[in-house]
């Protein structure tokens, strides 16, 4: 039971496109990313997935728009939708999502990683 | 599927102590909600709880200690743990709660709301 401070936590992650767990409610977990440049095209079958936009601007792009996402903006990418994230510049971002959620999704490639908490 | 601006849809809210949602997720809804002096002790019985404090500081008092929340910092509040946040001046903070989650949880009074879209 600690409380955490986004700041702080973020300043450890040193790493883009692989987030960190922060805190845990529910069935789900709330984790902290860094991102660069683009990410793949994937979706999550079953999950919804919250995007919070800490710093920086975000682009989530969807097959039929992009969704601009500034400081302070968030995005829910319902199941089934593909998505792709693509930062220009480095973008802090924070993210919901079930525990079950794989950051790519349907897709399993070099970009899959496990989150681990920080 | 749209985005939506923290500080425009906090710009919306006029009231105190009533959550107002913002987007669903799973089987959760992110709120946000301004807060201005004592809330009521209460708990959740089945439901953790996201505090993410926007502007201002919150305190969160527990039985055992307070948690002191500035602006880009989290708690969450475990299931079954008595709580009553309290705000010396006003707080905009964004909270996640299951769909289920009543305001004052296990406690029923005129501080209860039920949670409307924005």
């Amino acid at each position: 039971m600690q409380k955490a401070s986004l700041a702080e936590k973020l300043a450890l992650i040193s790493e883009y496109w692989s987030p960190k767990i922060v805190g845990e409610i529910n069935d789900s977990y709330v984790k902290l990313v860094k991102l660069k440049g683009e990410f793949v095209w994937h979706s999550h079958e079953n999950e919804d997935e919250l995007f919070l936009v800490i710093r920086g601007r975000l682009v989530i792009k969807l097959r039929d728009k992009d969704v601009v996402l500034n400081e302070g903006e968030m995005f829910i990418v319902p199941k089934g939708v593909e998505h792709m994230p693509v930062a220009d510049e480095e973008v802090h971002a924070l993210l919901l999502e079930p525990k079950t959620t794989l950051n790519t999704g349907n897709v399993r490639n070099e970009r899959t990683v496990n989150a681990e908490w920080i």
